[in-house]
């Protein structure tokens, strides 16, 4: 009988290694390594290594859509707390990687945006799904009168999430934490009302 | 007599197609071909692939070094006037490429910093350098009182450029100059004084 592969378990492995190493720097045989899965499988599930990106950011996004929106609908906080617990949780994960590793949706934005549509597009969706969250619980914050309310709880959210990228991006550079602690601090002193 | 190639030239041409290509997409004959240099001229000037990326991010950071100077210390312009014309040239360089390449520091920092800490390093002290240019315009609009001065101008700075480098970002996933319209309203927004 022939072994069955399931396709979640290849977009697990596949895209930790793709968020790790990046795309160029990945091969398909890495993929088939990682996953200890003959060519003819992968095909079956991808028709090509564009495809098994889009479908990695895809598996990813969905992946970090359940784990923001445990988070951002927690009722023990308020809105501002657990957007704050949101970020804080996100900067621990990267700083146990010492830094390293990233965001999936944000690598391949930047390494293939600009050269592969379909790769960029899907990082694009992925991001703007989070963001929807994130301005769910702004606008909840704003009710509160924890955050200012004199733009729209999507700007602010598309603002805040963007320059958490921005230290993402400065992070990895010199594979240290201080980019995170200065968005946190000067992202929710524009936020908050204090 | 053998042909004479110069380092700036092949610098010039190969940190192109870093930016453009990213690192792990771009092979050294890629670079041969765009310089039309034979190999062993190569490793005459760049002991590898990475010498030479680490090389091309201090050429790059030489060159943005001199065109922000040369923005930030406009006599003719106010401080944040020249913050905002700065921010404005890039964000129009940007533009005039569709957002497809961005920038040479952000690029690598991202794709490479995790992965060779000699490249991740040079990005950053490239990163670092303009800082300390936009730190000292900052410092100077807080002196005329118009930025914010609850804050160190360094960590203004930090925060605005970091910010900047996730509208890279995400103007690279959807090929978008939108985010970097937001960056411009919400960034100045937090700093300007009105």
């Amino acid at each position: 009988m022939r072994k069955k592969y399931d396709i979640d378990d290849i977009l697990e492995k596949g895209e930790e290694l793709l968020r790790q190493q990046g795309y160029n720097n990945t091969g398909i045989e890495d993929i088939l390594k990682a996953c200890g899965i003959p060519k003819g499988s992968f095909y079956n599930f991808f028709k090509s290594k564009e495809d098994f990106g889009v479908k990695a950011l895809d598996h990813y996004g969905d992946k970090q859509y359940e784990f923001v929106s445990s988070i951002l609908i927690n009722p023990n906080l308020s809105p501002l707390q657990r957007l704050k617990q949101f970020y804080n949780t996100v900067i621990g994960v990267n700083v146990s990687e010492d830094c390293k590793y990233g965001c999936l949706v944000g690598n391949l934005s930047q390494e293939m945006g600009g050269i592969n549509d379909n790769i960029g597009l899907a990082a694009d969706r992925n991001f703007k799904r989070i963001i929807k969250l994130i301005e769910a619980c702004v606008a909840e914050a704003q009710e509160a009168g924890e955050v200012r309310n004199d733009f729209p709880a999507g700007e602010l959210a598309d603002y805040l999430h963007t320059s958490f990228y921005g230290a993402l991006v400065r992070s990895k550079a010199g594979q240290n934490p201080q980019p995170f602690t200065h968005f946190s601090k000067m992202a929710f002193e524009f936020l908050e009302i204090k």
